[in-house]
């Protein structure tokens, strides 16, 4: 493989500006939409099914979150990623506590049969989205990244597709290739709804990517370079989730090449 | 036209703190209740058709959003309407993405029938809901304000009301004034929601005032004061949002007529 | 009664992390999950009627909130009340301005009849919830606590439960005690859902609290202190909502002892 340049991920997202459709939860919208703009990216939230899949035609990429479910919302989600599939937009798919109802579970296995490009979760829900046991009982993991990557191959092997594993090591394959990145900040998972912008973040570098893999590797480089810095400045989860913004936006290649601490992992 | 005082409309809105009703979309909902709640004004969001029509009629004004819609959302949204106009409310509509789908253009159309007493909306959103080509893509505006001053004029006469377009530089008309407003900073796009929580803005100036088209002009001119004073402290889209909220709370008539730029253009 | 020490409660909290179940109202969804993480706690939303009693089976503690309703999420918010109950789980009601509408009157009623283990409202709330005249028109109370305690009282006797007006001065009954506190800051009514995020914490103080009228008061002195603490740095209703979160991660027993201004009141 050769090396991963995230840096020239994030000039393509910021020269393009790419329009995101996002289903996702209520909790995550505000910040999800707050992340997106800040890496320059266009976000846009449309989950009725009267609309949602016409709308996937025109974003440049797609994101579906489960996080807060009802029958209206799931027919917008199958709709929008078939959408999606035929007119040759990539969908990133986020499991959030895919193992905690029977509903959740059956929404996952509805959603994951239709292949999404990427799949981005916590170690729990990538263990019960694969069907294994554990899978953690609410929104936050009870498992590090490393435990799941057995269940992270099976999926991408199952897609064809990339699946990332965030935690406080985070892990990226397709199946084949392995890439794992350090870095972020401890006060990340207290404050609500990153790991759901973070989703969105994916799908903006993958909208327009050569190399779907290369792409995720490159957003969750940035998302940890950018936890990096706003942890230095933050006093707590409040002032953390304002700085992290900041960091964000101001985040540029050079600073983004120092912090990535990418660890490849070419071996079949 | 006599000279426009924006700080009488701001210490009105402090007296009275008017109740605002908001039928607004899952991304702004909670951001717009900051903004009102900073400016002084007392916000309530409420959608449910079984209740959105009797809670109007508590209410000093209705704002009506369209960035997430569902029918039973719309259903609420023609009720609150009506009981606004027959209890001689002003309500103040959002067209949010109006052109980008069917489902969005049928509903603004419904609205729009209606007739809002203003209507609030970026250029190409504006261009869109009076039926012309363009429109952008998503919720991003791709066209200025001036762009959009023909479909404005011929919205406010179609509607008897105002129509607002806000951007770099923002415009205000009734179909016969004109004014354009300068002030506010970059930075404002890219923080998710501040369009639409100006609206409420707009909803809490235009309660109880007498020349709807004047509190307009006077809700723009303190959205753009806050947004310079808030730039001058700011490090990014994150730390912009704080500052911001801070600014509209403190803002005081001295400040706001130090900053106030307005250019009336009276010619019919 | 013995005196009440909320730092026992805030310790247990962080050391049991509980997973608190919301059915909370769109405008608080974001914030109160930041609010319960900044304590220590571990937030879920979840509302579809498909899965909502099945998920309350697996938390510690369940919130209701009316704040923005729809007939399927009352259905999802009476299955997860029984489901709480008959799994020996505490659960908070929040009846966010009970008193606007008939749809309002009605389900506050009908949960009341479901008997909430705590709740948690502002005067013009619990007067109205407890079918009292006034009431208050919107979200903000128009009442202070102390014009409440006694539909309060009636209210505790009614459910055996715990009732927590909050206020300028907060003020907490089971029906025999009454405890007063004081604290907080004048900026807290000025951001938005900072009461429904209480009840938030309130739930995750019950959980597992031996006596759930001294874990609600442990609760209101939590944050009452970190409400003082923000106000000391705070520059407005935008910085003040950050250090709020800050200050409660933030918060340690001896600063909590310190801060904590209980007025208890025995008599019958």
């Amino acid at each position: 493989m050769h090396s991963i340049d995230p840096a020239a991920h994030l000039a393509r997202v910021r020269e393009t500006s790419p329009l995101i459709h996002n289903i996702t939860n209520h909790v995550a919208m505000n910040s999800m939409a707050n992340v997106l703009l800040a890496i320059g990216a266009s976000p846009a939230m449309v989950h009725a099914r009267e609309e949602a899949a016409e709308f996937t035609a025109l974003a440049g990429a797609l994101t579906i979150n489960i996080g807060t479910l009802s029958p209206h919302w799931v027919d917008a989600m199958e709709a929008s990623a078939v959408a999606a599939s035929e007119t040759g937009r990539p969908w990133v798919l986020d499991p959030v506590a895919v193992g905690a109802t029977r509903y959740r579970r059956e929404t996952g296995a509805r959603l994951l049969a239709l292949s999404p490009d990427v799949i981005r979760g916590n170690a729990s829900e990538i263990i019960a989205l694969a069907g294994q046991a554990g899978g953690g009982r609410g929104v936050d993991s009870t498992d590090p990244a490393e435990a799941a990557l057995e269940a992270a191959r099976r999926l991408a092997h199952q897609t064809a597709g990339v699946v990332a594993v965030t935690g406080e090591v985070d892990l990226v394959t397709d199946g084949r290739r392995v890439v794992r990145l350090r870095g972020g900040h401890p006060l990340m998972p207290r404050v609500t709804t990153l790991g759901c912008a973070l989703t969105g973040v994916v799908a903006a570098f993958v909208a327009g990517a050569d190399d779907p893999f290369e792409a995720t590797v490159a957003a969750l480089a940035c998302y940890a370079a950018a936890g990096e810095l706003a942890g230095e400045v933050a006093h707590g989860p409040g002032s953390f989730a304002v700085a992290f913004l900041d960091a964000l936006f101001h985040l540029d290649g050079e600073t983004l090449a120092a912090r990535a601490r990418l660890e490849v992992d070419d071996a079949p």
